[in-house]
C-alpha cells in the first residue's frame, strides 16, 4: 500500500527507537519504504535538514543515509526538486503484485492528541549548554543526598521565575521540586489522608489519570460544574459537600486555563475558591500546568498569588519543555511545609540533581524565557491556522492560552468525528471522555484537538486530516 | 580560634552552595579566614588543582581567587613552598583579641559516615560527554511520556552489564527502573501489601530507613539474626514465622556484602533462601548496593542468577557513581511484572529521560566500567590505610567488599570512641544504631567505618582522627 511521506514519517519515530545504529536504521527503513513501494516512485521526501529535525537527530545522519540510498539507486537528488524516491527502483515491479508485509503501527500515524507539547521542540543544544555549565560549576555535596526540597540553586531561579512569569509568591524555602506534577499531587493526596480528609472537589471535566490517582490514594472525588467562567467554586460549600452528606477537604483546580474546556477562572470566582478556603480550612491545589503559553493578553496570574496560605501552586516542566524530564515543583504555604516533607520521605520522590542543576542554569542564563517565547509563536501561529482550517464546521473555544482547543460539535458530531479520524488514523479525544462521572449538566459533543502535539513537518497533513474528518 | 587546613576545608562545601558566584565565594571565605585568624599565618593552602578537585570546581576558579588573595596580600605563593596564609595579614593583630564570630558548622568537619561514595569521584566529564553523544542520539519521542519501564536504550545497556558484571539473568524486558533503591523498595511493598503480605524478614542488623519505609507501607518488619555467613536464611521457615504467628511473604537481603556487617551471604544460605521462597511461594528482594566494589576475589555474583523467578534483583548508581542521580532498576520475575507496572501506575516513579539516556551510553562507550575500576583501586587502597592504620586497637571485618568496614570494640567501646570522635568533629556511626528493635542475640560493640564517604584531601587526616578517637 503507498502512503504519504507525512504517513511514513509518523512511523519513522519508532521504527529508529527500536535499537539500531541510527544511520543504519534510517537508511533501512527508507530502503525497504522505496522497495517494498510503501512510498511511491516521485514521492518527495523531506530536506535533510528539516527531517533531522523531526526526527531529533544530527542533520549529518540524514544527509548520509540520503547520500547512500542515491548511491544506490533507490532514490534521486536534483538541484531545485529536492529528494525523491527514484522512479525505477530494481526490484520493485517484481514485488509490487505481491502482498507486501506492513510493520504494526505502534501508534496512529497522526496524533492531535491533548497532553504533549511538539516534543521536536526540545532545545537540545541549550540544555546541553546549560548541562555542561552546570556540572562545571556544582559543589562535590551536589551529588550526595541532598534537601528532600531538591537543591536550593533551583528553587532560587523558580522563585525568581515564578514570581515574575507567574506572580506565585514563591519564597525558595517553600518550594519542593517533584518528580512530575502527578508525584506533586500524590504527595499531597497523602497528606490529606493524614489529615482525615476524605473527600476533594474537582473539575467536572479534567484528566482521568488524575482522578484514579486521588481515588488510589483514598480520597472520594466530588464533580464541580465547569462553564464558560472555569469552576464554579461558588458551589464548593453547598453542592459538593451536600452531595457527601459533609465538607470537602481540598479542591483541585486549572485557573489559569482549565482542562480540558479552556476557560480562565474568573476574579469572581477566584475569589469564591480563596474565601471557601480561608472559612472551612480547606486547601486549594493549583495546577499550572501550561500557565506560560497564553496568546491573547499578558499571562494570566496564578491564583497563589491571592492567598499563599490556602493555595498549594503546582508546576511542571512538561509542557514548557518536556514530560520526559519528569521535573515538577509546588510551592507550599508555610504552614504545611512540616507535612509535606514528613510524608515526601527521607530520599523518596526527587528527581536527578544534573536535571535540577541545568534547569537552574537554564532559568537563570535566560535560555528557559527564550524557549517559551519561542514556542509561544510556534503554538500561537498553528493555534491560527487551526482557527481558520476549522472555519465555521465547529465552535471553536478554549483557545486564548495553552496547546488545545475545543471543537464543539451538534449532536451526534463525537462519534461521527472519530470514526472518519480512524479512516484516517487521526488520533483524537472526545470531551466526553475527561467527563467526572458523576458530573451533573448536559454533556457537550465536543473534540478536544492538542495542536501541539505533531512535529512541524506533520502539522500542515495532521490539520487538513482534522478538517477531513470533522463532520 | 585556629584551626587546620582539613578542618577549615571541610567547611568549604558548606559555605560554598550557599548560592553566590562560586569564585566570589571562594574568595571570601578565605579572605575571611585569613582575615579572622581562623586560618593562621604559615598555614599552607593546597594546591588550586587539589583544591577544585576536592570541591569539585574548575581549578581557573581556585587559582583566580588565590591571585586575587595574593595581590591583596592576604596569601604569599611562592615557588617551591606553595600558597600559604600571609605572616603579616594588616588587621590580624587588631581583630585577633576580639571574640570571633564562628559560623555555625552545618555538619561535622571529617565524617567516616557509611553510605556515601567519594562524592569528589564523580566522572562529570564522561558523564557530559556521554550526555553529549545521548542527546544527539534521542528519538524526539524520548522526551515524552514514555514507557513506564523507562527508557529501552538504558534497559539493554543494564541487562548487558548486570549479565556480565553481576551474574544476573537480565531481560530488558523485566527491567524496571526507578528513581533510586527506596523506590524500588516502596513499589515492591506496595505490591506485597495488594497480595495481602504482612510480614516481611529482614537482617538483625540495616538501614533503620528501610525499615521505616516498610513499616510505613504497611508491613511488619521480623529480624533475621546475623552472623560472619550473612543472614541465617534457614530461620526463614521456622524463627520469622513462628514469632508472627504465620509465615513471612517476603524477605529483604544484601548478599554480596551485608549491610552493615559486611559479611557475604554463604552458598549454603543463598540456597536456603530461594529453597524457603521456592517452597512457601515467598519473594526474595535483593538489595545489591555494592556489588562492583570487590577486592578479594572475583566479585560474589548476583542471588538473583540461581532462580530469576523468585528473586527480584534491585540495584542503584547510588554507590558506583551518585546517590543525587536517583537511578536504581530493578529486575522483575517474569510473572511479577504485570504486579510491578500497576503498582508502579502510569507515569510515576521515573526518573529523568535524559539521565536514563546518558547512563545507557555511559555504560555502552565502556565508561561505566572504567569508572568502576578507578574507583574500586582508589577505595581498594583506602581499605588497606585503614587495616593497617587500626592495626589491633580493634578487629577489623566485612572488608572483602564495598566503602565500609566494621571495627568491633570491647564492652563500653562504642560510647568511648563516639565521645571522643565528637571532640574531633569526627562522624562515626556505631554498628548499635544499625540493630532490629527485636533482633536476638547479643549485641556486638562496633564502629562501621564508611571509608569511601572523605574527599580524597581529607581522607588522610580524617583517618588521623578515627585511629585518635579509638579506645
Amino acid at each position: 500500500m503507498t502512503e504519504s511521506w507525512a504517513t511514513f514519517g509518523a512511523d519513522l519515530h519508532v521504527e529508529l527507537s527500536a535499537g539500531r545504529g541510527l544511520r543504519a536504521g534510517l537508511t533501512e527503513a527508507l530502503r525497504e519504504a522505496a522497495r517494498s513501494g510503501r512510498l511511491a516512485p516521485g514521492t518527495r521526501l523531506p530536506s535533510s535538514r528539516s527531517l533531522a529535525a523531526d526526527l531529533g537527530i544530527a542533520r549529518n545522519t540524514v544527509a548520509e543515509a540520503y547520500a547512500e540510498l542515491v548511491a544506490e539507486g533507490r532514490l534521486t537528488a536534483r538541484q531545485g526538486s529536492g529528494t525523491r524516491v527514484a522512479e525505477r527502483v530494481p526490484e520493485r515491479r517484481a514485488v509490487a503484485a505481491a502482498p507486501v508485509r506492513r510493520p504494526v503501527r505502534a501508534k496512529t500515524s497522526y496524533s492531535l492528541m491533548p497532553g504533549s507539547p511538539d516534543l521536536g521542540g526540545f532545545p537540545r543544544a541549550a540544555w546541553l549548554a546549560a548541562a555542561r555549565r552546570a556540572l562545571a560549576d556544582a559543589p562535590n555535596e551536589a551529588f550526595g543526598y541532598g534537601d528532600p526540597r531538591g537543591r536550593v540553586e533551583l528553587r532560587e531561579a523558580l522563585a525568581g521565575y515564578l514570581a515574575r512569569a507567574r506572580g506565585v509568591y514563591a519564597d525558595p524555602e517553600r518550594i519542593v521540586l517533584c518528580a512530575g506534577f502527578a508525584q506533586g499531587m500524590l504527595l499531597m493526596a497523602k497528606l490529606l489522608r493524614a489529615r482525615r480528609v476524605r473527600d476533594i472537589a474537582v473539575e467536572g471535566y479534567g484528566l482521568d489519570v488524575h482522578r484514579d490517582l486521588l481515588t488510589g490514594a483514598g480520597l472520594r472525588t466530588r464533580p464541580l460544574e465547569v462553564d464558560a467562567e472555569g469552576a464554579r467554586t461558588q458551589d464548593l460549600a453547598s453542592t459538593a459537600g451536600a452531595a457527601a452528606g459533609h465538607g470537602v477537604g481540598a479542591v483541585l483546580l486549572t485557573p489559569a486555563h482549565q482542562f480540558p474546556t479552556g476557560a480562565a477562572l474568573t476574579p469572581v470566582r477566584r475569589a469564591a475558591a480563596v474565601d471557601w478556603a480561608r472559612s472551612t480550612g480547606g486547601l486549594v491545589l493549583e495546577d499550572d500546568y501550561d500557565g506560560e503559553f497564553r496568546y491573547d493578553r499578558q499571562p494570566v496570574g496564578a491564583l497563589q498569588g491571592l492567598d499563599p496560605d490556602r493555595v498549594v501552586y503546582m508546576g511542571t516542566a512538561s509542557k514548557s519543555l518536556a514530560p520526559g524530564l519528569r521535573m515538577g515543583w509546588m510551592v507550599v504555604p508555610a504552614g504545611l511545609m512540616d507535612e509535606v516533607l514528613g510524608a515526601k520521605g527521607r530520599d523518596a520522590w526527587t528527581s536527578g540533581v544534573l536535571d535540577q542543576l541545568t534547569l537552574a542554569e537554564f532559568i537563570r542564563s535566560g535560555a528557559y524565557d527564550r524557549h517559551v517565547r519561542g514556542m509561544r509563536l510556534r503554538y500561537r501561529r498553528r493555534r491560527d491556522e487551526l482557527v481558520a482550517a476549522v472555519g465555521d464546521r465547529a465552535g471553536v473555544s478554549g483557545i486564548a492560552a495553552g496547546l488545545h482547543a475545543v471543537l464543539d460539535l451538534g449532536p451526534g458530531g463525537e462519534r461521527a468525528a472519530l470514526r472518519a479520524a480512524a479512516w484516517q488514523d487521526l488520533g483524537l479525544q472526545p470531551l466526553s471522555s475527561f467527563r467526572h462521572p458523576e458530573a451533573a449538566g448536559a454533556a457537550r459533543e465536543a473534540l478536544v484537538v492538542g495542536f501541539g502535539t505533531p512535529s512541524q513537518s506533520a502539522w500542515a497533513p495532521t490539520l487538513a486530516a482534522l478538517v477531513a474528518a470533522l463532520p
